[in-house]
């Protein structure tokens, strides 16, 4: 039986105080809606609906970028969540099996807990999420009989009785898709705030004689983001967990809590990551490496038995063989170094491939863009770059080749061959005496003036 | 009616462990006493006067610094904060209006506490500020009867009755400036450690007949400062505060627990700061801007739009028009880059103007000291600079000009011209391999003997 | 009396789960095993045994390289704790005074504990050390009776009167050596795990009419490490400890949490430690010198006035003499900087000794290795290195020398004399106008194809 989801995230988040809609504020690296996305993604969804309003046309280019298997409809005026729930209507006209409803600013369902409601199912109409809260304020509360769900009241409409209760909605539903549509076609909007509430749904169907339940799940899943300190807290308890989850797997992380992990970062058993280092998205870390402390990392790969760091910066598209050697002040983009490379200090190395065991010394810089146009480096095998080293693109060092120290490397250098390009030394006695004192005494003539 | 502000500034600080008198460590790049200067700037006070004992030059020296509107007065021996207070007498003479004492180890005093304080003297002749406390433990306890302070009970000198009171006193005290020293002067030492306290001005001016009444503040706001687990306890205070203000203001703080603020960090909606940012005094940046991780910044302006870092250092005299990128370990110094300009990867640039649009290579080195003097680049719009380009200033790259690749640029480049200096590229073929050749058997060699 | 220490070494910390043996994970950069070793090491023992395992060979190399003077027992079998020690009587022969039983996974038992272990065997034969467990759990339990130790109840043969005792047995036992030898001789393995226990030797010595007692420690004392989130709980026990205690001795740290100490880090009074500095082993810090933000220090040293950082890394060998200046991006190794030196940008010095007030520009680098062997660079006094200077080791460049900007000086430069080697600048009049043109009409025919 397939499945539907249906992601509410048309809200404005007023209280996030900030041009950009709620629902593309970050953790790790990626939207809300993208982790609220991924936590259905494991039910394997026939088909994906987000419900955007605030904010349409950057939702929909997000949604396209990080999920594109999505389809985006707009809610023009936001009306409810039943009212956004119906826009969803058409997208999934003749959908079979059971659509669950998610928010795009809770982004730490779990998997497991969806698949418990879409288990639920089978033995009711309607599944509403719940969970117990330790502090219930004013939540909507769910009324149970046994397993049965009777009804969700609001706090304002409940009695003292009903306040007392503790376990409570998190908003989350699932249904038949068809089931799901024909009730919220049924839902009102005659209450305080004018507004189509889609907990009005338990309510209507069990006065069609249909039963529903609830699932419950820890409250810390149902954590929702509507301010920048709700939003810090979201990423310290995504990181928290990431961490954890990393130092089960074998992971020595030094100093954790300095640790910022992107939300797709793997890595290895017996890896070393020290204090101060942050992953962007699309990292993967071999077992056995050692990223060293204040690195950067985003979109590169790094392979067993290589160290990266202290400051090393790896850019999109890097890609570490085993036993390399990134060391301090360098920035690697787009570029491969096979097994045993090094480039120790203060580099720039894009856009380029590197040889096995290459070497490139101090201030290697690949000169890869002439203001227009991005050209390739190559360098050999058990080359030897002297340092500072320009390397002007598009440009080979062949294998076992090296090149002066200080040069500009504009033609190819053949395998084995050096490659120089400088002035000669000339040492001017006394020159530097000389200019000092001038320059001191032009100094004090100044102070004097 | 004008306000005067006495700041008691005297003491040592024996337990801060420290050459450096005690209220000139710093919070937020600030010392503690111009915390507590700025507790009272707004009250816009007429005359501030500081009471400096220990290292007094060097607080004398930090006050013309920060605050030289503030006129310091030595206490030659400390006697006691009564004996302090009297100290400011001469530079107050004819001061009209009230007199409020800070502390000037006491930072977190709000200006509003402060603005209440004057309120209740509309009342009072003495107004003492005072605070729950959650463990009063040794702290003088305020008596009182209604609004009235019948008196100030130190804890030694308290009946049990008077210990189980949890009103605290702070020290700060509020009256007219006149009558302050004319109490002041009563004061005497007649007690175990044979010291003037000004907490004895309430009795004093109750015996005369005056009323006297407390202010109550939170207790954090009293919080001293008397060792350096206490100054860090501080910082750590000021800085979640701190933080917290910029998240309220639209900031985006993806890991706010790493980011440390100066104490005048000004930062716009929706720019966006990453784990690991630093800033010293100074900074401003704009709406919409992003400092990226490990960046670091001081007295620098960054305009909406630009991306600082990683790794980037901009240091005081750094402008960022609209749009600008620094990048990776990249040092920008006194100079302002137009819009659009980037700079990119492994540079320096000091002294120096940036044309808009213009793009510097890796490596690029403004050359601006000459052992003795400082000089400036000028650097048009448009203009590129190749990798590893030393710009030997004075000097002039033209708009859309470009320099080549490893260049001492020494004389000026005119519009639109190439500026290159380099030697030209030889290849010696075989030379590496024979050179590596030679040094290996050198090193078995050497290992065989 | 002399005093011989064992530490049981041999167990395999499955929980890890990793490659590495337990006791050879490290804290503040030193194995587990060695913060043990020193823990004793304050008994001036005569003879340290290491109990190895799984993972002896590691072990055996950890220890000679980090406590040459500690003998390494083998434990083929882990046949428990009795049998462990039971390892160590070949290794003792002959010892006399007390032997003490260590566990290498229990790094932070402190000196005085061990010492009032000692103490205490004056009067009774056999001492065992105890904590007050705030949750006792499954903790063996220490049964007393006035200052003498009855027995040890494992948790699952305690009684319901046993299990509420709350003082827990440490495993840390002290005893006369040839004496624990014979207890430990007798100690069966007739139990459910079929393990020889240590704790059987109190029963034992008992049933002899000896007499034992405990010793109490602070349960923090003995916290063990068995799983990576273990591991990172005691770093930052240690990392808040070691910073409590440079914040007591009168360091500066800015902000303590984001700063990572070494073991064995020393910094002197009225330092300031800046945020997000890490240390590695084997770093001293003078009094009054300052490491400024995003600094890397491992096994240098730091004079009194220096600036260090931000961004600077020191690597081992790097010795900073007094008011020398390291700034950003600066990389210094196994080099010594006189007096007053200044390396302020974007440099790498490695195998090299700097005078006193030489100025290194910014994008000076030492080449120091050819490919296999490495060389020495001198600078002498006041010498000035223009900006990306490269000095081909070996190379000196004399006192009050200078080099051209983008200089590569490959022979050396007599005092006060300029050294130079750069190609003469040309400038191309128009051509950077006619290249842009050029590129981008070649971009818009691509896109326009």
């Amino acid at each position: 039986m397939s499945t539907s989801l249906i992601l509410l995230a048309a809200g404005q988040g007023t209280r996030m105080n900030s041009d950009r809609p709620k629902v593309l504020h970050e953790i790790a690296g990626a939207p809300l809606l993208v982790h609220a996305i991924r936590s259905g993604a494991a039910l394997e969804p026939a088909r994906v609906v987000v419900v955007a309003g605030h904010g349409a046309d950057a939702v929909r280019a997000a949604t396209k970028a990080w999920a594109p298997e999505a389809e985006v409809v707009v809610q023009a005026d936001q009306l409810g969540t039943g009212h956004a729930v119906a826009q969803a209507r058409e997208a999934l006209a003749g959908a079979t099996g059971d659509a669950i409803v998610l928010y795009a600013d809770t982004p730490f369902i779990r998997p497991e807990t969806l698949e418990a409601m879409r288990e639920a199912r089978r033995k009711h109409a309607v599944v509403v999420l719940g969970f117990e809260a330790a502090d219930p304020g004013r939540y909507g509360r769910l009324v149970t009989e046994g397993e049965e769900l009777l009804r969700i009241v609001e706090y304002k409409d409940a009695s003292d009785a009903e306040r007392a209760i503790t376990l409570c909605n998190s908003g989350v539903v699932c249904a038949d898709a068809g089931l799901l549509f024909d009730l919220v076609a049924e839902v009102g909007n005659d209450n305080a705030s004018g507004e189509y509430y889609l907990t009005d749904i338990v309510a209507i169907a069990r006065a069609r004689g249909l039963s529903a339940t609830v699932v419950r799940c820890d409250e810390a899943e149902t954590l929702g983001v509507n301010t920048r300190a709700q939003l810090a807290d979201a990423e310290a308890a995504f990181q928290a967990r990431a961490r954890a989850a990393l130092a089960e797997d074998g992971v020595t992380l030094v100093a954790p809590e300095t640790v910022y992990l992107g939300h797709d970062t793997a890595v290895g058993r017996d890896a070393v990551i020290e204090p101060h280092v942050v992953f962007g998205p699309g990292v993967t870390v071999e077992s056995g490496a050692t990223i060293r402390a204040f690195s950067h990392l985003e979109g590169c790969h790094v392979s067993a038995g290589a160290v990266v760091g202290p400051y090393a910066r790896l850019r999109p598209g890097a890609e570490l063989a085993e036993g390399v050697k990134v060391g301090n002040f360098v920035e690697i983009k787009n570029a491969s170094l096979a097994e045993g490379a090094k480039v120790n200090h203060l580099s720039y190395v894009g856009d380029a491939e590197v040889g096995a065991r290459a070497n490139l010394g101090a201030g290697t810089i690949t000169c890869n863009y002439d203001g227009v146009f991005k050209h390739r480096t190559e360098i050999g095998a058990e080359a030897f770059i002297g340092s500072s080293t320009m390397l002007v693109a598009p440009v080979r060092v062949g294998a076992g080749a090296m090149t002066g120290s200080g040069s500009v490397i504009t033609r190819d250098v053949p395998d084995g061959a050096l490659g120089v390009a400088r002035g000669r030394q000339v040492n001017k006695d006394g020159f530097a005496t000389r200019l000092f004192a001038r320059l001191k005494s032009l100094k004090n003539a100044q102070k004097g003036a």
